[in-house]
C-alpha cells in the first residue's frame, strides 16, 4: 500500500498492530476517525493512553480493578475459601454472568505458551501456590480453555500443589445446553460420555 | 457487560465507536494493549491525535496530502486536464495501483446520502465544477462506487455541469476478469451485454 501522507501511513500502521485489524481494515478504520468530529479521535486516544498509565489490579485476586482490591474480593458475602482460577478478565466477567459462582477468582493473566514465550513466571502463579500455602483455600476451580495451552497450565499449577492440601476440581466439559449431539466433535461428545453424572444430580442445576 | 473498572469500561466503549468493532471485540482489543508494552499504546495514540491535528488536504484535489499540493498533482508529468472523480483516498489508491491511470484526481471526500444526511454541500463538488468552469478540463471520468449513492453522486454532478464543455465518461462495469459468466449478478452481465466494446479495443488493453 503506498500513502500519500506519511501521517495518514503511520496511523494505519499503528492502528493495524492489534491483532485482527489488516491494513485495509485499519485505513478504514483511521478514514472514518477523520471524518468524525475531533473529539471522538481525542476521547478514544486519551481513554487509552489514561487505561495503559493508570491500571490497577486486585492485590489479591490480579483482576483489572481501579480500586486496591476488586468488588469481588472486597465483598464480605463471597467465599474466599473457593477459587476459581481464570485466564483474564473476559473469563471473570462470563462466569460472574452466570450468577452460579460465589466463590473469589485467581487471574493468571493468560496461559502457558511457549510457542508465545509465556512461561510460568509470566503468570500469577506464585500468588495463588502461596494463597492454598496459607491454608486458606478449600478448593480450587481450574476454569481455563480447554487447549493444549490451558491443559498445560492447569497441569503446572497441579504439579506446584503437590503436598499441600487443596482440593481441586475442573469445570465440566461437554455438550452445550441446546446443542444437538450429531454435530457436537468427537471429543467433547466422548468426554461427556466418560464424566457423565448421576441423573439426579442433573435436576438440581436447572 | 459490566466492567470491573471504569477505566477499562471507557477504553472499551471509545473503542467500540469505531465501525465494525463490537464490544467484546473492543475488550479484545484493548486487553491486548494492555498486555504489549505501553509504548504500542503511546504511539497509537499519538498517531491518531497527530493525523487529526495536522491533517491536509491537497488545494487541488482535496486528497490526503502531507503537502499544498498532493503528489500526484505536483507530478508535472501527469495530464492535469483528465480528472477522475473518486469517493476517498482509497479508491485513489485502488486505481493508482493499476498503473492505468496517468491524469488527476478530484477526490469528493463521500458520496451524496440523504440516509445518512450526506448533502451535496458536505461534498468537494464546488471546487470540481470550478476547475471545469475555468475551461482546465478536457474530460472528467466518474468512478464513484455502482450503488444508489454512487449514481445520484455522479447524476448531481453532471447536472451541475450542463452548459459547460466537459466530456464526461464512467468506468466500465462488467464481468471482473477471470470471473465466470454464471456466477454474475443479471445487472451486472446485462450490462456488460448492452455496453460491449469492438473485440479489437480489447486487444489492446492487455
Amino acid at each position: 500500500m503506498e500513502f500519500s501522507s506519511k501521517l495518514l501511513e503511520n496511523a494505519v500502521y499503528e492502528m493495524s498492530q492489534l491483532p485482527g485489524i489488516g491494513k485495509r481494515t485499519a485505513l478504514r478504520l483511521v478514514l472514518h476517525l477523520l471524518r468524525q468530529p475531533e473529539q471522538q479521535t481525542y476521547h478514544l486516544a486519551n481513554a487509552l493512553v489514561k487505561l495503559k498509565d493508570e491500571i490497577n489490579f486486585c492485590n489479591n485476586c490480579n483482576n483489572i480493578s481501579d480500586t486496591v482490591l476488586c468488588e469481588i474480593c472486597a465483598n464480605p458475602k463471597r467465599e474466599a475459601s473457593i477459587i476459581c482460577v481464570v485466564e483474564d478478565i473476559r473469563d471473570v466477567m462470563a462466569i460472574e454472568n452466570t450468577s452460579q459462582f460465589l466463590g473469589h477468582y485467581h487471574v493468571l493473566g493468560g496461559k502457558i505458551s511457549p510457542m508465545e514465550g509465556i512461561g510460568p513466571q509470566d503468570l500469577s502463579i506464585i500468588p495463588l501456590i502461596n494463597k492454598v500455602k496459607e491454608g486458606k483455600v478449600a478448593e480450587l476451580i481450574f476454569a481455563l480453555s480447554a487447549s493444549m495451552e490451558g491443559d498445560t497450565t492447569n497441569f503446572y499449577i497441579y504439579k506446584q500443589l503437590e503436598g499441600l492440601t487443596v482440593k481441586t476440581s475442573t469445570i465440566a466439559r461437554g455438550i452445550a445446553v441446546g446443542d444437538e449431539l450429531e454435530y457436537a466433535d468427537e471429543v467433547t461428545l466422548g468426554r461427556s460420555i466418560l464424566n457423565r453424572i448421576p441423573y439426579e444430580n442433573s435436576l438440581k442445576t436447572n
